[in-house]
């Protein structure tokens, strides 16, 4: 087999076997095939397209690229969530303890932010002295005394994924679905779950700004995790409004909390008891999705799950007294509001643009080599559908440095459409469920 | 300006500003911009293609990344001829010492055969001590004494198609007009040329198998040529079946000698003559392509032409006297003919398996590490429309080594496809003009 072959064959719309892909994907991280062939056949593959089988044979040759933890000695099931990405989505960080608390284990391997998308880790990071870098040993540790363990991918974990992303970032072959599934639950998988719940967003601030391709997304990755013998469904969600009312890192921490205590915006909290409610019921915690609800409920008003992500912080070393004294986070200094130029009705929202905004305001990644302020945030006070006066305020941006706190503001200012009238349809927070029937 | 962006740029199919290409070339000739991402545009190219315009700046870019060779102190015009390839086409050889003999400058930069096809620096390598490998300034003198230089691609020549072409090569990206153009006639105007010939095979034993695709190439490369000023034409010429009754490194010298002293196979002759008489025309030597024709006509009947080879071969290191004991090149040892399996007319023949099975019995080269054995040739003996009675010999086959024979016997009888009737259609040699009027 060569590799340029199969190249050609891609080039050709051709469909590759497993053995093919195998060959390509043992190689490349091998190193035998060398970049400029992988960039090739990533843009063969991105205009081409693959098959759902060409797909979950891609995502399990770069699974077996690297060690998959064997978590068989766990009582119960192994559970996870992953989100696709968007603004102020920091769910995670609200159903994995209520899951914990719940009684499932919840092995979670994250990504940092990049572009307009907030990162799970980089959030964490903002809670003085949580360390998201464990080996693989010590998350196994954690895992066994609190239910959840929070930390990013392992030079271990998936090394066909680290080095095939980074040329897919540099070859203009990032935006497709099969390769994206393959990235995603390459990863995924290699946590050693039984049942993985994914959140699909949609909208302008999500990587799929349709229904349709966020749809598409959804069924190739869940078909993906079925080839493999894991319960895997998705939520497709929308992202065309910051969920909650925040975005920015040591802000989103504080939001987590407070529906941790039973209070926080009502999206943030209806999708984290969803998608918990879904990992309860897959997980075989639950007889139902209904009932997996309650369990949510209950573990965030008993204040089991606040406890619980006391425990989890304080045993990756962070700074557990944040929870009961927020302002031990990073702050910004100052802050601006962002006021409408014009009175009706908020009729869309260039989501996107607002996660760029921030972090064009140094609370987000430009690029990878990026450092992050934490305490620089976006307040959003109005939603889809508002009613609004000119000059009453649209978003608070707190910041830290006005280096480009002009640009930020004329990028959110023109990022919210305002129109006379009342808009006839306002997102709906769940759209779909994918693989699975309540 | 970013490589990356301009690798979506194509991608998602839109035209590059010269500036864009310009960037793009003299970036990754200086090693900026890595191979993975020239990878990835390559591939994007080929799939989408390149405009007329695209085309043009692609090759005034390759060709600035080196040298180009300025003749302007040479009196009179500087012509080339340039052939895409094919099965037994040594017409190089006829036209370049004919032209010179008539009173132009020859400055033909040619290349290797790979594959199927045969090439011009190969085939003068089997005359016993010439040498292709000139400096440029050695080029030039030879050049000035006799009107005619042979020589390969030199590391000032194009620098830019000598990387693309060996990462074309490697990932799949070989087969696209827009890239052959550039790759042709960046290298050909860097012979400081004024007026190019082009021969454009079409047919089973050339690269582009449809005169369609043929005359699409000859069209972009005539287009590419005038838009930087220099007169070109292409004539589009069949390789449905060999040229001439050779192949073989060894036997087409001795045919091109033919071909010179007033012999040689019909074909062969039109062929040339035909391609001098426009090089004369174009070159301004004759006021017509009939003066051009009965001039080329003159130089082979008076000797001149012969003479001119044979002082072109000395200086250039060679034995002159192969011109008159053509036993001093390399032949093969053994010989075995290929006959028919039925009897009938020749009805169409896969002539680029005749050009693989040559490679196969060790007179071409299947890799670029190949090296050639000079002396293995085959012989053909029929023609398209040709009556032959079973068992009667198709092919002779010379050669030297039996390791693959049997290989290369059954391609060479299976590329002969035999009908009871006559063929309707026999392939005409020139198909047609392109980009100038006779």
């Amino acid at each position: 087999m060569r590799a340029v072959d199969l190249i050609r064959k891609k080039r050709d719309s051709g469909t590759h076997s497993r053995e093919e892909i195998d060959f390509l994907i043992s190689g490349y991280t091998r190193g035998d095939i060398p970049d400029y062939q992988m960039a090739a056949w990533l843009m063969a593959t991105w205009l081409r397209g693959l098959s759902h089988a060409e797909t979950a044979a891609l995502t399990e040759a770069m699974l077996h690229s690297g060690e998959v933890l064997d978590l068989g000695s766990f009582p119960g099931k192994k559970v996870d969530k992953h989100s696709t990405g968007g603004v102020g989505d920091n769910a995670s960080l609200i159903l994995a303890p209520i899951v914990a608390a719940g009684g499932l284990t919840v092995p979670m391997i994250s990504g940092r932010g990049l572009g307009h998308t907030g990162g799970t880790l980089d959030k964490l990071e903002s809670i003085p002295g949580f360390n998201v870098n464990l080996s693989l040993d010590r998350f196994r540790s954690v895992l066994r005394e609190c239910g959840m363990g929070l930390i990013g991918q392992t030079a271990e974990i998936a090394p066909a994924d680290k080095k095939i992303y980074a040329l897919r970032d540099a070859t203009g072959t990032v935006e497709n679905i099969g390769l994206i599934c393959a990235s995603i639950m390459s990863k995924k998988l290699a946590e050693g779950i039984d049942v993985l719940v994914l959140d699909v967003k949609t909208g302008s601030g999500a990587f799929m700004k349709s229904e349709q391709d966020s749809t598409r997304l959804a069924e190739i990755m869940v078909d993906t995790g079925q080839r493999m013998n894991k319960k895997v469904m998705a939520l497709v969600t929308d992202m065309d409004q910051p969920l909650g009312r925040f975005a920015g890192h040591s802000a989103e921490i504080i939001e987590c909390i407070g529906v941790l205590n039973g209070k926080g915006p009502a999206d943030l909290r209806e999708l984290s008891c969803e998608l918990s409610a879904w990992m309860f019921y897959l997980g075989e915690r639950t007889k139902s999705v209904d009932e997996g609800r309650e369990l949510a409920f209950e573990m965030v008003a008993s204040g089991k799950a606040r406890e619980k992500f006391r425990q989890g912080i304080a045993l990756q070393g962070g700074d557990p007294l944040v929870i009961d004294e927020p302002e031990r986070l990073p702050s910004a200094q100052s802050s601006v509001n962002v006021v409408a130029g014009r009175s009706g009705f908020i009729n869309t929202i260039e989501c996107e643009q607002l996660g760029i905004a921030l972090a064009v305001l140094g609370g987000g990644r430009e690029t990878k080599e990026s450092t992050i302020d934490h305490g620089v945030a976006l307040e959003f006070h109005k939603r889809i559908g508002d009613r609004i006066e000119r000059g009453a305020t649209l978003v608070t941006i707190h910041y830290n440095d006005d280096a480009r706190l002009a640009q930020a503001k004329s990028m959110i200012a023109a990022s919210y459409h305002i129109a006379p009238e009342e808009p006839r349809f306002k997102p709906q927070l769940i759209r779909c469920t994918v693989g699975w029937q309540d």
